[in-house]
């Protein structure tokens, strides 16, 4: 059985070593051999001294790789968030852990060390003091490379002027530094570059500056190291508060959360491409949405779903808005009579949404707009619905021609959510009733006119963001629909088939995650807001 | 804009019909004549009567389909929840919608209906009434086929008797009576068949009785049919609890959801069968898990990140507890010093889980275990844990031996769940410390003993449920682990280089949603708990 609870928590790696019972006196020399030699070699580009010579040498170093391979069980609660570091803690001792993530020596007896832990920041300070902290200390401390990981143990103080660099405003006086997880020292992006907004680097364009800006590519090449700007912090924060603020609206509605499969025989859809893959010996394909399933698990009596997964699409997109995997929000759900009862569901869900961003993320948009400045969006507590007819009618009168039962263009669709914002006074609408022509095939016509359907889009900032729509739930007309949409109704027959054993209409709709974050933060590029995106030209990383 | 606030709301389609403001009278005349038509076709294999000779003919019908394609607006609250139907509605006029689960004629005056809506069952009485229900809508109550929706009004009485074959204690009397969808007359599984239990057969057979049983690969076939059972209605809710009190303990204790990409060159962590593509004239392969990505957010600062995703394994297992498509939630983390930090999150993760399980779907899992009969499961408020070492002595004192460095078969898991709950009255607990060779690659060794790694297995009711361990997070490190389990580091550098830029030490696990409450509920296979499952000879529907 674990003995965890029953050992001591200890503070640092050489206090662990120390208290721990089972280390015999011989390893621990061993280990501490080890260390010292590590030390030595760490510093030794920068100076001829050794550790050996350093009484306080206990105090500094690298935490050898035994240490870290859970020697010793560790009380969590020993080290501070970094974000909670405040004035209240003035005088204590605090141990904290992060990356050093700005290196500044200041002669030989003093050093200072930004230590970042997740977006919050802290400045540190190395200074020899006698029996405290050794000359070598500080060289250690001013020759850690950027990003490694490291335990700062040491005491709080106020500052007599406010940090400019960090976001806490007080100091660690330093005591201890322990380099858990050392980084090469040249690094393929700066983090300070990657945070940089444009408007950093064209005012220093203007001052005769030259400052480092990292493309988009390079960014992707090195995510790991891209996602650690503030504004990346920021950005996947909010794409999690997205997906639970879904989740928690739907389930309080009585919805079910499914998942269905992504490996299907046929393709899911028809239409788009698809990736298409040997399944055991049969043809299979990735499914482009769960359509076909969520509409079959309300065949299944489930009443209300959603789903949250991977949607997979093969199309050669190479849009600011197209990603070959995203993740879509998906729901579908019965209704009584009317398509509003779903619009009815995604006016009031979205509302909901964007109410808790705006108050649970509020240091994650600011962070995001830091680097990428964007106006809060506006929106209205009821979402406003105009028709596709009443669309194209105010697009009409400043001179925009749509062909009336055909598309809107992403131009057109740009141009009406001008409109509708000068107008209305909102970001966010819903355009229903469009033509039946440019919606999928099981789509329910409208009732008194076939040539329009009873679907609608909604658009954020003007761009497209949730497609939804009733279905045709009557099979014979179904299949009609396929057919005459060029679907071979075969491929699709079991879910045909589900609607012959009776089931209610029914509608629902899909959002694309990614594209939720972009437009909500009014960002330029659906990649910013995928953690690990896939284009036609990725995937990797 | 929308009009559905402006517009009355309706009881009935031909309520809504009368009322509606568009409808014109020559429309509505079209409409009257179809309908009859309708009702005349559908009551004709039992009758000659034409249904134009009945007044109260409006009372009852099949709903056309114009009227279900958004024809008028209706407010959903005029309809109340089967679940909702108790004694406090006595003489109150209610409207249902649900399947005609069962449909029993007692002479030519009277009919008996069943009800179901989402599990809940109701019984209404049509009885042929002067002014009221006439004796043709009693003939076509009586031809409705089961499981076909229908819209039910009437008055609720308190019947004298308990009603058996019914959820609610209540009785609706008729009143209207429509169609809004047919099921065929003859259902490939009926849903009382489905739903009955190995007990019931077995008691039929001893008493000289034959009653149908429907075998896994016919339910499957049928599965929206299937997926009515009371008891497949509590799983995949009780699934979708899971889900959510997984991701809300971690979203309370600052992990971040996560979306990582399934499309990924190379295969993600060797070993395994994987599905291969072409992605745009790469090879690439659907993700095993997310274990490569979400190791490399924490590179990326996030700390503690989930996710929960499909996870794709071509491996040819044909058992009851694999599938080639399931449900992941995995979970990787920060640790300060000792992978304990990841099991005491397991821990408390899973109790949690479990006790919200027992509280909030009671009838959820009586509805499970009314077919499929199974004991709560048996667990502690804080989890045992065991090392590999104490479990296989365990095993060897009843005589088992087991390999000291090789892995537990399934057996082994059986007998030495048998013995732990024996010996500690738990059926989930935790196995840890195994042996490094029958672990990934990537899995970090013991500081003491590198046979032995920081690694876990949790079980349930005896079947290994969980994985995880402390990871390799020293590069160097990791590229020689990669190359001594014989994978090609360069399939996977961009994971490798991650840990250059400075990583700290973190670890994590996987479950597999449809495993947890496979065995929560003590069920037979899995296929039970995939919604859709996909094995090696299924992929549909």
């Amino acid at each position: 059985m674990s003995t965890s609870e029953s050992q001591e928590p200890t503070l640092s790696s050489e206090g662990s070593e120390t208290k721990s019972k089972k280390a015999s006196k011989k390893e621990a020399a061993k280990l501490e051999k080890q260390r010292r030699r590590e030390v030595a070699a760490a510093t030794s580009a920068t100076s001829t001294l050794s550790v050996e010579d350093d009484p306080l040498a206990v105090n500094y170093g690298i935490v050898p790789l035994i240490e870290l391979q859970s020697k010793t069980p560790a009380n969590v609660n020993d080290w501070t968030r970094v974000e909670a570091l405040n004035d209240s803690l003035e005088n204590k001792q605090v141990l904290i852990r992060g990356r050093a993530q700005a290196i500044r020596p200041v002669g030989k007896k003093m050093a200072f060390l930004v230590i970042r832990e997740n977006g919050f920041t802290v400045q540190c300070l190395v200074q020899a003091q006698p029996d405290l902290v050794s000359p070598q200390m500080v060289k250690f401390a001013a020759a850690l490379s950027r990003e490694s990981i490291v335990d700062v143990e040491g005491v709080v103080s106020i500052p007599a002027a406010p940090i400019k660099g960090a976001t806490q405003q007080i100091e660690i006086q330093v005591r201890k530094l322990y380099c858990v997880s050392k980084a090469i020292p040249t690094l393929p992006i700066n983090i300070e570059d990657a945070a940089r907004s444009e408007v950093e680097i064209e005012k220093a364009i203007q001052a005769g500056e030259q400052l480092v800006r990292v493309n988009q590519d390079t960014r992707l090449n090195f995510r790991v190291l891209d996602l650690r700007t503030p504004a990346n912090q920021g950005i996947f924060r909010i794409q999690s508060q997205v997906g639970n603020v879904f989740r928690q609206f739907l389930l309080a509605e009585s919805f079910v959360e499914i998942h269905t499969p992504k490996l299907i025989a046929g393709s899911s859809e028809g239409g788009a491409a698809v990736f298409r893959l040997d399944y055991k010996g049969q043809p299979a394909c990735l499914a482009q949405s769960p359509q076909l399933h969520k509409q079959m698990s309300i065949c299944g009596d489930f009443g209300r779903v959603f789903e949250i997964g991977p949607v997979f699409r093969a199309e050669d997109s190479f849009t600011h808005r197209h990603l070959c995997e995203f993740t879509g929000l998906d729901v579908e759900m019965e209704i009584k009579k009317h398509y509003f009862e779903v619009m009815d569901v995604v006016d009031k869900l979205f509302v909901a949404m964007f109410d808790t961003l705006n108050t649970k993320c509020k240091k994650d948009l600011e962070a995001v707009a830091n680097q990428y400045p964007f106006e809060p969006l506006k929106y209205l507590p009821n979402t406003l619905r105009l028709t596709y007819e009443e669309g194209i009618q105010m697009l009409k009168e400043v001179g925009v021609e749509i062909e009336p039962f055909g598309d809107l263009n992403t131009e057109a669709e740009r141009k009406l959510g001008q409109l509708v914002l000068e107008k209305y006074g909102t970001e966010f609408y819903i355009l229903h009733r469009y033509p039946l022509a440019v919606r999928p095939f099981y789509t329910m016509p409208c009732y008194d006119n076939p040539n329009y359907s009873n679907s609608f889009d909604v658009f954020i900032r003007g761009e497209e963001i949730i497609s939804g729509a009733q279905r045709i739930h009557v099979p014979e007309f179904l299949e009609e629909r396929a057919q005459a949409c060029g679907i071979e109704v075969k491929t699709i027959s079991a879910y045909i088939d589900s609607f012959r054993y009776g089931v209610p209409p029914h509608g629902g709709f899909g959002v694309g995650l990614e594209r939720v974050v972009m437009l909500f933060c009014g960002l330029n590029n659906i990649r910013k807001t995928s953690l690990y995106p896939r284009d036609p030209l990725r995937i990797a990383p």
